[in-house]
């Protein structure tokens, strides 16, 4: 695990489709709807998740740290990818840095912007793939339930 | 919430006694012994927890990470105290961050130095009680376990 490199052979639109699937069934279930994945070294996913703040009324669980307590525990994360369908806020940035995943792959940065450029100053690889859906799925989510938006930010209602 | 002050009528010392009795909780269940607990603008505590990497083979469920879920949903944390009994990690930092909590108390820094300079850079009131019982329990955990801390920590045993 020491040295394993990123491995880039599949397109991060294929690795993003499973935090959008995330997502998606988020969204269906009342919930915020932003998804993430972990892929190991070898390109294989561990785990994915998504945001369970109204499904089990838990603010700790973004989809990030969903992904990231999906893929059990381990060792080391050098090599491993993140994929996540936003930005990452302070929080999941936090444990991106503190457990050294090598690269994060992102939907969006358009509806927030969290602490991927922070990340990249780490030596963290940022993908910012701008991908229209991710946009569209959170433009959507925060225009219908603001309040909800807010508080899984920790920030007043503007 | 908007404007409520952090309440300072409890000596920190007594703050940490909470956290400290969670470590010793997670120490007796063959757990990382790290414990944490929030405090609301009032005084009264939110919620509180330990790390659950071990009892429940979570790698997400860091310290304060188990104070800020048992805490509940809220809409803000402006004035609230997040105790703890080792320094924050990256991933917890950038929780504290992220939700706006206004004041960190650490038990200790010695075994370990996570985020909380960088905390105070961004406007957190950082209290380090620098307490003998968190560092020990710290530097003996770490003398016993070290596969399993430095796993938590997301770092190579050294």
């Amino acid at each position: 695990m020491a040295d394993a490199p990123v491995n880039r052979t599949a397109d991060p639109a294929d690795l993003l489709a499973v935090a959008v699937a995330e997502a998606r069934a988020g969204l269906a279930e009342g919930g915020v709807p932003i998804g993430a994945a972990l892929f190991g070294p070898d390109g294989r996913l561990w785990g994915s998740g998504r945001n369970r703040r109204v499904q089990d009324d838990d603010a700790s669980t973004h989809a990030e740290t969903a992904a990231f307590r999906a893929a059990g525990r381990r060792a080391g994360y050098r090599g491993t990818t993140m994929v996540t369908t936003l930005s990452p806020c302070w929080y999941c940035s936090g444990l991106v840095r503190q457990f050294g995943i090598s690269r994060v792959v992102i939907g969006e940065a358009r509806t927030f912007s969290g602490g991927h450029d922070w990340l990249a100053e780490h030596g963290v690889e940022i993908v910012l793939v701008d991908d229209a859906e991710c946009a569209e799925l959170m433009t959507a989510f925060v225009a219908a339930r603001p309040e909800l938006w807010f508080e899984d930010i920790g920030q007043e209602p503007r």
